[in-house]
């Protein structure tokens, strides 16, 4: 029951819409958990819903993707349901995107029943043209309301959105995401700040004492609530932000990006951390395989709960690791690759069973809920991945092949195998790079595991050759992480736009006349223009690699972990 | 002053939103004379805008883009100004967009003052995913109403929005583009009919009768409007709409697509047409360099009265021919280049006279009507283009090194001058495709010159060579045009990827097992991914081209129509 002192918010994180929304199987899965999301809002009653960041899969959505999430937007959450809670800091600073003007509550051009507050992820971060996030364009047409954005990296400052429901104070400070390194080098350095302000004043004279102490007062009283996107998981020295860099006077932190439901608050350095995770799974890591929730957070005073809600739009996912040589009926099968295929078909008939078992209880449990509405709903065609450790002799085969068997009961049988092997360390201490070397090379292992295996600067040298007088080679760096990182399509021809437009500067720059001149300019263009081909060519197979290589570094993650 | 039997509908149409954006100097003008078009609408105080299509430069906006024309449509289109008009026909007919439901004045959750009413032109026309128009983004967040889709080719039928203010009733017609040749084709055949709808009647049982002749009185009585988006130019034999294919109980046409500004209603065949032509010049032909206007179209009865209203954000363009051997002072100076450019130069400094005399006036103009607001309103740089017959022993020159002397004060200092000579025919007719080839081999042309005729065709041929077994040349065709036609950058991308997929489905289809095999796949992608790059370079050259040549067709079709 809600209190007129009770704050209530839906918090979800990393719907990552837009994924494999070509896909004919899986295209509808980030839609369709999304539109959840916003009906469970609905269904329950909340002030507004809290989003964490990679609402959008694409930094770039397509027209269909944008349509989808404005339209549902629009049909879910715009109504009559009066706004119970008011915005005591100034909202100028708080939503400075262009077009918005304040919160969307508050225009008295649109009636919103439940508004979204919404920070960027990396996957919706600002890009192109006046570095816009697909976040400014909902925020443009009243869809939500985009804060937490840093315009300045060397100081970045941290300014709450300050509301009220009855007496209950909540102050909701947002960080987009910033590159890792980035920010953490940043906190570490002091150049992080949370500004505790003093609402909505003007005259700053006179009365400044005063309000600034009415203001301290305020925020004493006050829930201190933060939402942040980055990785929470050391992957390298400063490529995450420690849980202790969060400032103590935080009562709860709301971490999206890392896509593993660990929803249930965790208590870190005196505050709590919540981690929903991700409501589709866009790798099939086995942290993607854990239930997917959202919660339902109450605040009265400096008090909160959490009740999370399992969504039952997902996609069944199951995963699981195989030692081929601990397997006991395949002790004496290592060239057997028939049997090892015929335990692997079992492997999976095991884990389509247990994904029907499974959607059975989750279809029961609803049922309590919701009075057998959804009794009969059957079971989408399930996500199935094994982890395959074939060292001791055993051979890889061919995944693809091995995945007809199941194409009309799985989601995804062209990659339901993973082969990799575990590597001997021989006692001394090898980076992941001497490994991927080794794996590089060794003529034994599987053709998928090579490919995955290739570094990125390694491409990046053998195709473009040395002649880089055009293509600067430490952007291009940036360029191709960005491409992997995003799946921002216009990454390299943007980069390569520039770079090309700065050659011809220089071109222009001198002063050429005659005929002869100009067609030594069209072939100086050419040459440039093969580059990009050779360029582009790269960066297709990059783009072609990503899907395999996000999961690829996603399992790596999980295996660091473990 | 507004009667309340009186329509007041401001009539625009190519907008082109989004065209040269990335331009540092003419980036902002199609946002700023589509911002002028909404003022005027609120200034006049309409009941609506209708668009006449080509809203959008491109059919897959940019976020900036999207947010721009969705900002502004909120900041000066959303308000308290209630709606004085009924539709009465069957919105889900008219509105058969998802997410739209209705227009959107009768959305309860929307505060719109002035609707906009568009179909799409042959930028902004349905891609993608689902085939979805950029209208159909504006009309899934309330910002427009999209009508006139038609989804049997085979069959077009034309439904209007019925409407009525007081005693005036006004049935509205559309029909978004369709490819001028299908559309001829199908008027031709008789397979576009202009339905006469009964207005909302659900009960069609026993009062079929009586409604039918009721619904006959009100179209009988109504004032029929049509906007559509096709050539009106003869491109061809069949690629343009001629007039009298329109029906002859229109008494209103608005004609899209055609950029030269002939707003005021040209009686034919018993109907008027107007043209409002663009909002902004996209390209450097003579037409657009016409004084760009909107019109208010105000309808009473079966009566209409239009006032044009001049575009006061539109950047000058000033626009010239000359024929070098026509020019008195050149009589004897053939071979010396640098009086051509002297005497070229001066004519462009009494182009940029005559911009801003004429600037002046129309400064002046609208002082009368507004009051000295805008008095001191500076000129933009104008566009300035010299169409230079050097034919008779001149000399083509380098066009670049020539603009520069004016970087500071044209808007185009690239690509001022227009070299072109004129062929003699020898008495015999030559194709356009003749001439073609002719300046293509001809080794005294300017090089800009024979680039601009090269033929697409031959360039497929000359860079895919033979071995298109991956790609289908037909269809290449198809998609290279819509490359050129529409800045559809993903056409290129989305039928390769086809293609490739149709491709490994074939070699999926075998049945491989070994990884021998399997690398021979590889291989053969690889190959796949080759031929791809040698696609892209083609494409990436065409898209360079692109501009330039869109420029040339235009100047093509006003050379055939002087």
């Amino acid at each position: 029951m809600s209190s007129d002192n009770t704050f209530r918010i839906l918090i979800s994180t990393d719907n990552h819409v837009g994924y494999l929304e070509d896909d004919q199987i899986r295209g509808k899965d980030s839609f369709q958990s999304f539109e959840e999301v916003l009906i469970l809002a609905k269904q329950h009653n909340v002030d507004f819903i809290l989003l964490g960041g990679d609402l959008f899969h694409h930094s770039q959505p397509s027209l269909y993707c944008l349509r989808e999430v404005m339209g549902l937007i629009r049909q879910h959450l715009f109504g009559d349901k009066p706004c119970e809670f008011n915005i005591c800091s100034d909202q100028s600073i708080n939503f400075p995107s262009r077009f918005q003007q304040g919160c969307n509550v508050y225009d008295p051009n649109l009636n919103i029943s439940i508004p979204i507050f919404t920070i960027h992820g990396n996957h919706d971060d600002p890009v192109g043209q006046e570095n816009l996030s697909a976040m400014d364009l909902l925020a443009s047409v009243g869809c939500a309301n985009y804060f937490g954005r840093s315009h300045d990296l060397n100081d970045i400052k941290v300014y709450p959105i300050l509301m009220a429901k009855g007496d209950t104070k909540l102050a909701l400070y947002g960080l987009g995401n910033v590159r890792d390194e980035r920010l953490h080098h940043a906190w570490r350095d002091g150049s992080v700040s949370f500004i505790r302000p003093a609402g909505n004043r003007e005259n700053e004279e006179e009365e400044e004492e005063e309000e600034a102490q009415q203001s301290q007062e305020w925020l004493d009283n006050a829930f201190n609530m933060f939402v942040l996107h980055q990785n929470r998981v050391r992957h390298g020295p400063t490529s995450y932000i420690p849980e202790e860099f969060l400032d103590e006077f935080l009562d709860l932190v709301l971490w999206g990006h890392e896509h593993d439901c660990r929803i249930d608050p965790e208590p870190c350095h005196g505050k709590d951390i919540c981690q929903p995770g991700s409501s589709v799974a866009t790798s099939l890591a086995e942290g993607e395989a854990l239930p997917k929730h959202v919660g339902l957070l109450e605040i009265t005073g400096k008090e909160y709960s959490l009740q999370k809600i399992r969504l039952s739009t997902v996609r069944p996912f199951q995963f699981t690791s195989i030692q081929l040589s601990q397997v006991n009926e395949l002790r004496n099968a290592m060239g057997d690759t028939k049997a090892c295929q015929r335990y692997l078909y079992s492997v999976v008939e095991d884990l389509i069973g247990r994904a029907e078992e499974e959607w059975g209880q989750q279809q029961g449990d609803d049922d309590d809920d919701e009075q057998q509405q959804q009794q009969q709903k059957s079971m989408p065609l399930p996500l199935i991945r094994i982890r395959v450790d074939y060292s001791g002799g055993f051979e890889a085969f061919n995944v693809v092949v091995f995945g007809k068997k199941f194409v009309s009961r799985v989601a995804n049988p062209r990659d339901i195998l993973k082969f990799y092997r575990q590597r001997s360390t021989n006692g001394t201490t090898t980076t992941r790079r001497q490994r991927q070397q080794e794996v590089l090379n060794d003529p034994t292992a599987s053709i998928p595991e090579r490919l995955d295996n290739i570094r990125v600067e390694t491409l990046v040298d053998e195709i473009l050759g040395k002649n880089l007088e055009v293509l600067p080679e430490n952007e291009m760096q940036d360029v191709v992480q960005k491409l992997i990182d995003k799946d921002d399509k216009n990454a390299v021809s943007s980069f390569i736009k520039q770079s090309v437009l700065r050659m011809k500067r220089s071109v222009d720059g001198e002063n050429r006349t005659s005929i002869d001149d100009l067609s030594e300019q069209f072939v100086k263009r050419r040459a440039t223009e093969l580059k990009e081909d050779r360029f582009d060519s790269y960066a297709r197979e990059q783009t072609a690699r990503n899907s395999r290589r996000s999961r690829r570094e996603n399992d790596a993650v999980d295996e660091d972990n473990e």
